[in-house]
């Protein structure tokens, strides 16, 4: 799928997405994301919560699966989020880039480093559970 | 720190936190807690979306952190989350249960399982990396 | 499967296999091995290797997918496998229980506790792929 | 510490080592080993086993860890490792390239991907618990 076709399908499914993460570019092997920044995001000390670090890399993620696996991903869930937190993001938006580390019939496995400015704040690996094809 | 010992420090630091975690028993070497159910954290298919189990693992992990070392790690920061997914929980009530695996001076080390009635959702593993004493 | 039928199953393909693990106990959600001590485990420190342990949990949770599944899980392959290491295991035998959390068609996952004596040194959790069923 | 350095500390701790992993390049942030083939390291299928590529991942994380910490990381002990297994790694030598993710003074946490020939087989993430300094 390309980006327009990403942001039609999120947009029938999750009106508010844009609220949370935008794609910034689509590569061959991986995918740009931005968190904009917004104070819902913070916690205690002025940083950037945990969930949010974790949820941004989620979508990073399914996106890259959608991306390459096409629109039967939709439903695609996750199977499992392993996620390491680097350095304490500061009150910024956030990058993310995820790449595909191997494409399956079951298994989509993805790399994510998430940036706040030049900083490399976390680093996840996300595996997507796949929809059974006939 | 005591149940509500703990529910003083939330009650101070995250006025809302009742709406997402209920400190539901403490033992000596777990903490159960409840997350009430809210559309808020549905997504698409009905279920209850990944973030947010995410967030109430960290949670879990984080009461039972500052239970077992006091309130000075109430700055103690996620160093490392992983969680499996395992079944899709229906939109209702979760419970989880957390337990200590590894109390350190540095870090501490939680296993979490995330209930949906009857059905084990989740099972996460946390670290939290806890302020330096002097 | 029984464990008289993993042992004749680990015979055929393993030959010295209860070098490495010998399985204590199979209940109806979990099974028990014991790694015997071996000088060829230790690591500099006088404590047993980091990947020892890695094996034996992997060792643990293919037990008892095999016990869930049935022989058609022999060519069953680790897709994931987190290790928490929580204190320095003693050159002493060791033992772990391992237990199901999920056996999906496609996916079995299990949680790893292992024990050196009576300290829990170290906690896993492994997925294992199931080999496509016709 | 340079190559000849990490060297020679291990032939000092681990005689054989060099029958396990071999460093072919050192640069600012990350490091590349090989892992000689040999048939020790195969399993059922003639694929080579998931204990010697955590091992593998281990390894390289660790001699990461000491060019960049010096020999007061000699006694560094893993806290954790990740892995996420890609596809099955034909019987020839392997390749890893584990790159700095973060060094604090406490935790030092490494991403290593696995390559045998042209495949990426695997993935890890890898945190090592640095010894407390003065």
């Amino acid at each position: 799928m390309t980006i327009p076709e990403i942001e039609a399908l999120m947009d029938q499914h999750f009106p508010d997405w844009r609220n949370f993460s935008q794609i910034i570019a689509l590569g061959v092997q991986d995918i740009t994301l931005k968190m904009p920044f917004h104070k819902r995001l913070l916690r205690a000390g002025g940083t950037i919560s945990g969930p949010a670090m974790m949820a941004f890399a989620d979508t990073a993620a399914y996106y890259l699966t959608l991306a390459h696996v096409g629109p039967t991903a939709a439903s695609a869930a996750t199977a499992n989020l392993d996620i390491h937190f680097l350095s304490r993001p500061r009150p910024i938006d956030m990058t993310c880039v995820a790449r595909v580390l191997r494409l399956g019939r079951r298994l989509a496995v993805s790399a994510v480093d998430i940036h706040s400015g030049d900083d490399l704040v976390a680093h996840a690996t996300v595996t997507y559970a796949l929809p059974p094809t006939k």
